[in-house]
């Protein structure tokens, strides 16, 4: 099945950076041409179906490294309020009454949101029905990054009961739909989650060559805490468990010493960054440039809608963009270049994908239109195209997305998720 | 002519800041009435035009306090970059070569994009064609206070045609189009109007009845050169100046010491708070918290799209709402009441406009509508909508807009301004 794509500005997001009026052919999954100018008739003919992008900006899906879709119900429901408030009166107590239907519904309308806005793949990280996750990640059409979340403040024999399960999710699903689906394994965090915990899941995710994916160093409170309690850094003490000998990716990462940072660096630990989380729960803002100039590998997440509040990229992307020129009074710490990468290629490469993330022959046929004629993205050349992605794009711009060359928005119409009925479902939603 | 709008969920922003389902009255550009539940057969039959608002939700129009639309074009024409690098290269040998038609093509522009995404009323400071914006504000029908930024490094008699071509701006066009034009003086800061020249402006005001609005406090290196220079802070020198004798808005505000905001708070002068632009150029982050503790007005501003990069309110509450939460690692120190106040009724008094920024009888009819049947707008109960407007909405969820009664968007298709047009000029611009 051959589709070819024309008349759009490509933004490959490759090595060069390139920009340029051209057009694509997908074969099957992945993207077979990506060329300047306009198709022959040669690739027109061998097409399946043409598409006239009609000078839409063509770049690769956004990538959403770190969140919790079962929760996307508590939007909104408790907001400006301490942590540890928000935690024991807004999301325990909630969550302890989701059934799977409420969880069912929460993570298609979280779907249906990063679909509107541009995701294309995303990681969920969540403690509840994750195979009926599976099911709908299947569905959707997204590629997933499935980690069943376990806390491991529990007896030895239902500590073992979570890791069973992470393993058969991996069995069950890892590498399912074209390999859109896989699994990782996933301790909490350091807080919640003992050495001895730790040192089970290290050695879960070396026999059965699963990744690891756990939060930490989130908040200044729960790294004083572990160093009260452990002598050591949380960092330095998974480290010295052995988790970062395989391969991991952490999120949050704001308060790190330049020793933990070093630790990332040399066991090339890549990080999911969660700008809007952490601003809104008042944890902090991670140290993003330090990191960038140490080549640590730096992804965007959102978080759940309980704590951000919502899963748009292009936002998340905007802060990322913003909020370290502004903390540290220099524009130049980061770049739109450095941005869009961090949503695009660096996520695959935190994600463990390999060929995903530019448009460029060989990598997985995974992108989204972007609609240019608006007022907030005029003028407009192709020296403007990266500006105007990450400092004034928003997720409505999107119009189309392709995942693995599955057309799953086409004009802004979701083909494989029902909209209706998931925003009827999440209307019907009381608590 | 009486506008009935029915069938809406009413965001008041007034005292009580009460959310119900209900309907409004409004009669000529004012509100005759605001109430719960459903109209009666009277009020339909008083109605000379009945909208059905089908369950969207009504609140005040969203009041930016600054910006310079003349520039609109140079969005995205230089980012990353330091900020006397970016005016040295980018700003200022650009805006050399603006012709009117530039002008008022760019202000079109950014008057779109604003109408777009909510905003009823802007500041315009910008130094070209400033009675060409008059007749094109008065076209728009957006409320608008027009302020013809002085540079006051010139000689003499090019600072008295200044201040002469202001006071002829306000005679000319205070007050016009049922007042929904007003004027007011802008020098355009300390670093770049000497002492003798701020006297003359504050002579020209308090002769005039203006008010003053002014950039103040927007980097460090300004502040730390203005003490080097002149043995005060620029906000101490100005009121030495008498400026805040006068009504004054200042934009930006970001570096102040302790005595600064002691004056802001005694002279009841407001702030006008950019925190993207802020961040972008690498300015800072502005002690919104602790102003807001002393009860300064505090109101939002985006800047211009060179700087930002876009004229979004929604997105300037969203990092207004945030980022003071992350650097205070507090999530307490905002709340969506306070920002959704600042880019509404705290925003009017800023622009010092009267019975504006609620829906309450008796105020200006300046409203919009915004569509909550979106994925990322649920769930959605009364108790959220506060919460949603303002860390989960987007410009784009904005369906409708009124001001003054006039309806100047209607199902996203403007009315008072020719937006293909003004995109399809925008498209022709080249630098």
């Amino acid at each position: 099945m051959n589709k070819l794509i024309h008349s759009v500005t490509v933004v490959t997001m490759d090595n060069k950076n390139s920009v340029f009026d051209g057009f694509v052919i997908v074969k099957d999954d992945k993207f077979h041409e990506v060329k300047q100018g306009t198709p022959s008739e040669y690739d027109k003919n061998q097409a399946d179906e043409i598409i006239n992008g009609s000078g839409k900006w063509l770049l690769p899906g956004l990538i959403n490294s770190h969140g919790h879709l079962g929760s996307a119900f508590l939007r909104g429901a408790g907001d400006d309020i301490p942590l540890m408030t928000w935690l024991k009166t807004v999301m325990w107590p909630n969550e302890q009454k989701f059934t799977e239907e409420i969880v069912k519904n929460a993570a298609s309308l979280a779907m249906v949101e990063m679909v509107k806005s541009g995701t294309t793949t995303f990681l969920d990280m969540y403690h509840l029905y994750m195979d009926k996750m599976a099911e709908l990640a299947i569905s959707s059409e997204m590629r997933t990054v499935l980690c069943r979340g376990m806390i491991g403040l529990c007896p030895d024999r239902e500590q073992d009961e979570k890791i069973a399960e992470s393993i058969q999710l991996f069995h069950d699903y890892n590498g399912v739909n074209k390999g859109k689906v896989t699994v990782a394994l996933s301790p909490h965090a350091p807080y919640t989650c003992p050495p001895s915990f730790m040192i089970k899941v290290v050695d879960a995710a070396k026999k059965n060559g699963m990744w690891i994916h756990t939060h930490l160093a989130e908040t200044k409170g729960e790294v004083d805490r572990h160093i009260a309690e452990h002598g050591v850094s949380p960092v330095k003490h998974m480290d010295d468990l052995g988790l970062f000998d395989v391969p991991s990716l952490i999120a949050h990462g704001v308060h790190l010493t330049v020793e933990d940072l070093h630790i990332l660096c040399e066991k090339n630990v890549s990080v999911a960054h969660n700008p809007m989380s952490n601003l809104k729960l008042g944890s902090g803002i991670a140290p993003i440039p330090d990191m960038i100039n140490k080549g640590i590998t730096i992804s965007l997440g959102t978080d759940s809608t309980a704590s951000n509040n919502n899963l748009d990229l292009f936002e998340e992307m905007r802060f990322a963009a913003l909020i370290h020129k502004g903390t540290h009074e220099d524009p130049t710490v980061t770049t739109s270049e450095m941005i869009l990468r961090m949503a695009t290629n660096w996520g695959a490469k935190a994600l463990q994908l390999e060929k995903l993330g530019k448009i460029k022959a060989g990598y997985q046929a995974d992108f989204i239109l972007v609609n240019p004629n608006s007022a907030h993205l005029l003028p407009s050349d192709k020296k403007r195209v990266l500006s105007h992605l990450v400092y004034s794009a928003k997720g409505s711009d999107v119009t189309d997305s392709f995942v693995g060359g599955v057309h799953i928005m086409k004009d802004k119409e979701l083909l494989s998720l029902d909209e209706e009925k998931i925003i009827f479902e999440a209307k019907a939603f009381q608590i």
